[in-house]
């Protein structure tokens, strides 16, 4: 068969690679960092919030998704090649009590702490990497910001303020890098990204849906957590913090022949695995 | 509304930028160098062919639409965030008069020339920018080739062979850059490219779908040099070539404030216009 020899997972055959995780490489993600998103047709889309990187902001969604504030929301905005965005259209809608309406900036300053850093640099940094517990990271050689890559979740907001994250999107093209130390990361779509990333885009201007008809409807927005014992997923994701995932990145660099190695590789192209916890 | 502020094309307002194009920027694409991949329901995927970098390539796809050869193939392969797949799934359909089957590899060793550089390098090579004729390209220092970015057009091959550009695929999510140098790139989606990218994405093994049912039918593809005089469509692309390209790059690295200049700009990140001839 005619194929694109493919992807660095379907380099994983029967006898392990270097590049293969171990049972141990596997670590938990608190069920109050996890948000399930569903859409029209039970389909879930689930988000890994960023808790550390945006203490101020998270805080503000877990407010909003305890308030069942999203669950008359919808996905209004889809533009090719740039971002699916989500919340209350009207902007009407008061916000719940304990929202802070312009939390602070949280998407600059953060120490450059990764334990992978890549090879060579981007055009949008001096350096970059994957920290151990799973995001992309860039830095300018002084401080370090979670990088827009694809599925990365940001927060909405007008000019000259933050947002409180009642309005966020998710990057469905090529990574949106200059929004990078602009707009702030909120998390990263860990499963479902299909369902988001195939909604039909808009023609109308910045890909807003000129009919209301054509939003796709929120049911409802939950923290896992939040969800009843024998009902909560649980996600683990892969540590970056091992041989394993150096191997896998050398493997991106310098892959076999007659495939021409590349040298380096992309912050946003290094595969960050996230699955449910067996 | 709070919106996401954003792309430069909303920056053009009704004052002329430096970065905004004059009438004498648009240059007129070949008729012959314009493919028109029309979809079920009439939905015309318009690939502007890179026929000066892949000359065998696109005389074996030229070759293939005059045959009419996929007028009963399909889209039958949808990876999130890799390549939507296009031609026979079957592989068994004989391939017409005058088509070499490996051709030879042309995915590298292009001089490079571009009329704009772009400043900082990127993890896949040395130099990148854009040529005078509209294409995104990268270098090692040495040669030169196009980049695989998102809506690049490219031939898909087994693993020890070029292929015929029977087989074709478009890139979909992150710039698909480690095929770089592995795979030729022979064109780039310029219209229609919501079509592909609003897919529903597969969850079978890479992509390809399980069921005959999930294709996309192929009606027709077409050279618009070959359609009738009063059908045939036109196309132009903004010349990189001018000062205003050079102005539209520079307000990608150092926008105004409050937003943080990234200094630099990817090459995939690079807005490359094409419109239809006025």
């Amino acid at each position: 068969m005619i194929v694109l020899a493919l992807t660095l997972a379907a380099a994983a055959q029967a006898a392990p690679l270097p590049s293969d995780p171990i049972a141990a490489d596997w670590r938990a993600i608190p069920d109050d960092e996890i948000m399930i998103v569903t859409l029209r047709g039970g389909r879930a889309v689930v988000v890994r919030l960023a808790a550390r990187f945006a203490p101020e902001h998270v805080a503000n969604i877990r407010t909003l998704a305890r308030a069942h504030w999203w669950d008359e929301a919808s996905v209004y905005r889809v533009q090719d090649n740039w971002v699916a965005q989500w919340g209350d259209v009207t902007e009407r809608k008061p916000l719940p009590a304990g929202v802070t309406e312009h939390p602070a900036a949280e998407y600059q300053g953060t120490p450059f702490a990764v334990a992978q850093r890549l090879r060579k640099a981007d055009a949008y940094s001096a350096a970059s990497g994957i920290t151990a517990d799973g995001w992309p990271m860039a830095s300018d050689g002084a401080t370090g910001w979670l990088t827009h890559c694809y599925a990365s979740v940001g927060v909405a907001r007008d000019a000259t303020t933050t947002g409180s994250g009642a309005e966020l999107y998710t990057v469905i093209g090529t990574p949106a890098r200059r929004l990078d130390r602009n707009y702030t990361v909120v998390g990263r779509i860990v499963e479902g990204m299909a369902y988001m990333s195939a909604m039909p885009r808009s023609a109308a201007k910045m890909g807003f849906y000129a009919e209301a008809a054509e939003r796709t409807p929120i049911v409802s927005v939950r923290l896992a957590a939040d969800l009843p014992a024998a009902l909560r997923p649980h996600f683990e994701y892969r540590s970056p913090d091992t041989p394993r995932f150096a191997a896998l990145i050398a493997r991106a660099e310098r892959p076999d022949p007659p495939t021409v190695a590349s040298g380096g590789v992309d912050v946003c192209a290094v595969p960050l695995e996230v699955r449910r916890a067996r």
